[in-house]
């Protein structure tokens, strides 16, 4: 089954913004073993819309577009499908009772644009909206697969867990080449180190295709592979990870879609212990990555971001003739912001982190994207220094997650040094 | 002149990568008066790359593929081309130099695969790559131009910002019509409510486009227009805007790309004010977003993340009773925690929040999606109750959204209900 996704809109085709669905629609299918032939984004114009139906509908076997659906007149693809498919508009009462009982829920009044969106193509099955008031549509001509659903992201991931793919699974059945991938998660190593470090791959990967995704948390290695027994690919991707383990496993933090703050979290709770967070550089940005994993406050006591050096005084109990002395990045201070935030909480680990993020801040023998790491346990203080690169945002993003590695490592006896 | 963008790889046709470069491509594009005509996604295959190449040079004047340029073997771009444009690879003196003296700098060691990035096709001038080590390529034939960037993005937008643009916009000169784009972003007021308070808009509009863009953070309102003197495109949309902020003004935060945070950020520094956060259910998210802005540590002292009772009374003084008397999730509590970071910290503003992100959570008479957020000032607190939605990782962007709001109505004098 080949298929096509098409996501319209305007805002995606002039980059304001993000196309987060087509990421999240791609990545469901081709776990689902549908093939993603290709993505594509048309912008808000009618005719521009019912072109992209022709291309697409001719060459593949699934369409699913996203975008387009709401209340407003620039949301336009409900009529394109009613002109695509030459049918027309009627009122689903269902529909109508749903939006109706969430806008009561939320206490909201229901407008007539929002009850206008009961309105759907005769010619389409209604896919519940949970998440908002905009439908979506399933649509079957041809023994082809039509869908549209919302652009808002959250209302259309819950259209495609609870529905979309349940349905296609149904309709799919047993496919004949099962096709699947292995996502290992590395950080702490540049690609081409890691690419040496690995040696032979042809070795390795006995005729599976690998492919090395870096990105400012660390390089994805996606490997791949496709037979008709799925027992027969999981058991070679399965030896693959094995052999890939024994190479460079130190570096390895997680698998799929896996965030460092998750694996970090995991071996927190394991182990029954506490920790507490001190921040300077990273403004906050590591006490928010593990608040959003759900049920961080078994491990998690508190945070704090310590941007002034008043603050890493008062609130952290670093000595002023450190930060004299030292500077307020350096080993020293980060050291005593570990041990400071792990006394005032009580807790069994501290972390201190304290650099220079950029543009500006550079200091004589201290270049941006310098960074001091420490973590502090009932008996002893480690750290390491680390040399990033000269933009902020991804700056705090590398720092944030060489700190929650630092975390690992250390929970798994793993050398802070590269 | 018609562009089309295409991203090369995997990881974006099966969405384990955003293809934030496209966005990114597509909004300078538009800025510059180049019309983004499609963009497209192909995997890492040699012949569906060199088919897309086909397709989209026939049709277009300009085209900029990103991807597949990186040092490893599942980069096949740099082959595609020498065989799209029957050129061949030579070794180009100064793209080795560059490499070898970014390595000098990061304290790296240059490697046989780095040293291979500087052979380039001879059809191509090379692009310095400033922030990796890939260059770039740009080659003109046809009266069209192509374009090949790496994929990873802060080296893509590097190049794209100190080259590509300004040698485009040499090639290009003058055109006919000049189109513009006013964006004007809302937060505080559903999609539905806003569009119902714009009343009458072709009045409004006068023949301009307007399009609605809800997200977690509010409502983009994205208005564009084309004439044939700039001035005219200019006059019209300033019209629409002051038509548009004499409805709505209240609920405008800013324009165009701007985060709440940058506003935060210009109106604290424009009052010479201080402020310090405490954070419980955004988990360090605010503290994050103030200290994204470079230049921070003119007004943000320090943030407290209490994410226990007893972070919030030992470091915060809130009262064990009224955590007792009130729940943790109250407004009384985000009141004592507004006032309590403002005293500990010494600044003009303090700021307290509290919630329930969900999935767990819920007490009785209290939902998932509860938030109340405080703000303190040295005579009163004034504070406001929310209702978000279920979704924990969106829940913080609202709610982080919705305390910076709080901060930004109070230094205008705007009422904090909506």
């Amino acid at each position: 089954m080949n298929a096509h996704i098409i996501t319209i809109g305007d805002e995606i085709l002039i980059g304001q913004t993000l196309n987060t669905n087509a990421a999240f629609i791609g990545t469901l299918l081709s776990q689902n073993q549908i093939n993603v032939s290709k993505t594509s984004v048309v912008g808000d114009d009618e005719q521009d819309i019912i072109n992209e139906f022709n291309v697409c509908w001719a060459k593949n076997d699934l369409v699913i577009c996203t975008g387009g659906l709401g209340p407003t007149i620039d949301d336009v693809t409900r009529k394109c499908i009613v002109q695509f498919f030459e049918s027309e508009l009627i009122l689903d009462q269902e529909v109508l009772a749903d939006i109706k009982e969430r806008f009561e829920r939320l206490k909201r009044v229901v407008t007539k644009l929002n009850e206008d969106q009961a309105m759907i193509p005769q010619c389409a099955v209604p896919i519940k909206n949970r998440k908002g008031t905009a439908p979506g549509y399933w649509i079957e001509q041809d023994k082809k697969i039509f869908i549209a659903l919302p652009g808002v992201p959250s209302e259309m991931k819950e259209m495609m867990l609870s529905f979309v793919i349940p349905e296609l699974k149904n309709k799919i059945g047993d496919l004949k080449k099962i096709r699947k991938t292995l996502s290992l998660l590395t950080t702490g190593i540049p690609e081409s180190t890691l690419f040496q470090k690995l040696g032979n791959l042809s070795e390795i990967l006995q005729g599976a295709k690998i492919a090395f995704l870096p990105n400012q948390f660390g390089t994805k290695l996606r490997i791949s592979d496709e037979a008709e027994d799925e027992r027969v690919v999981d058991l070679k991707l399965s030896e693959i990870e094995l052999r890939i383990k024994a190479l460079v496993g130190r570096y390895i933090y997680g698998k799929g879609d896996d965030d460092i703050s998750e694996t970090v979290c995991k071996l927190l709770i394991d182990r029954g212990m506490r920790i507490s967070i001190a921040e300077s550089c990273t403004g906050g940005n590591i006490s928010n990555r593990l608040t959003n994993i759900s049920g961080s406050s078994k491990f998690f006591d508190r945070g704090i971001v310590a941007y002034s050096n008043a603050a890493k005084v008062e609130l952290l109990k670093v000595d002023e003739e450190t930060i004299i002395k030292f500077g307020s990045v350096s080993e020293e201070v980060a050291k005593e912001m570990a041990i400071g935030i792990k006394e005032v909480s009580g807790t069994d680990l501290g972390i201190g982190i304290t650099g220079i993020m950029g543009p500006t801040g550079a200091t004589d023998g201290k270049q941006i994207g310098t960074v001091f790491i420490a973590i502090a346990d009932d008996t002893d203080v480690f750290s390491r220094k680390f040399l990033f690169g000269d933009d902020r945002i991804l700056n705090k993003d590398r720092a944030s997650q060489a700190a929650l590695d630092v975390i690992r490592r250390y929970l798994l006896g793993i050398s802070l040094e590269t």
